[in-house]
């Protein structure tokens, strides 16, 4: 049903952000309140039973639909952001591109060691970011208990990638 | 009431970005789900009666109430992003920084010319990106019906310079 809703929603954009490459747009989901709301119901279903202590996203995407799961499930949410962006004492990681670097942070009082922490991006693609979001929360002594993505595209093999760090993956619509 | 929750949650970090400047660190509301439910349903109560079709946030921290409250009222939510993020066909809008210049961009089918659109943002400072974000709105077609922040830095005139798009301006914490 949620996935029927999100795919109906889902546009196809080709060629970005290069010649080649057919880009899912989830900005129309967000035009429609009803169906943000059953995604972020949908997560807390296919959670129900699992201990969260943290909800942590990364910037900007991320952000969207992760502090309205933190704010549904009851926990605290955690950003990760882009370097330079956040204030405090940060923990910093550097991870490869398919061409060059990115580097993310995390301040390093955002949860406490041994704390379970849910990492949620809106879209699941070589899962790259992820990956360095999941290491770096470990690199702070947290425990990564699992990912929710609204949308995943199997075939760049995202999944596999991850399910190394936890198994407890949420995709609720995969291409 | 919200008030005071607010300004117990916000943290002052000295000397960031740069020397002098006493940076107000939102981070610590993220932790506290209840106060972020209490930030949305605040915003709601204050903008009771206001006529507003479409909610529109400034990437990465206006992503963050932004989407929320749009689910609360009910109306779409819709992003305005740094040059090169959205993918399908957009409108582009260069404004003044204190040294430099950046981007903003919107999608030319993000709403319909003639809806009323509410700009949310997470802190008002000097008003400039909100500013510019109004600007790329009426660009558009729409009407600028209002402005949300959850902090605002009064001393910065960023209120005054606002106050000619649209006086329907809610700010929570004020300093």
């Amino acid at each position: 049903m949620i996935t029927q809703q999100i795919k109906a929603a889902v546009r196809d954009i080709p060629d970005f952000p290069k010649p080649g490459i057919i880009f899912k747009d989830i900005t129309p989901i967000l035009k429609n309140p009803a169906l943000c709301q059953n995604i972020v119901d949908a997560f807390a279903e296919q959670l129900a039973g699992a201990k969260i202590d943290v909800i942590a996203s990364v910037e900007s995407r991320g952000f969207l639909f992760g502090l309205m799961l933190a704010v549904k499930l009851g926990v605290p949410f955690v950003p990760i952001r882009k370097a330079g962006k956040l204030p405090h004492t940060v923990k910093q990681k550097v991870y490869k591109l398919e061409y060059g670097t990115a580097t993310i942070e995390l301040h390093v009082d955002a949860f406490k060691p041994g704390q379970r922490i849910l990492i949620h991006d809106d879209l699941l693609a070589t899962g790259g970011t992820v990956t360095a979001a999941a290491e770096l929360i470990q690199e702070l002594g947290g425990i990564v208990c699992g990912f929710t993505f609204v949308v995943g595209l199997g075939f760049l093999g995202g999944k596999e990638r991850i399910t190394g760090v936890s198994d407890n993956i949420v995709v609720l619509a995969e291409y």
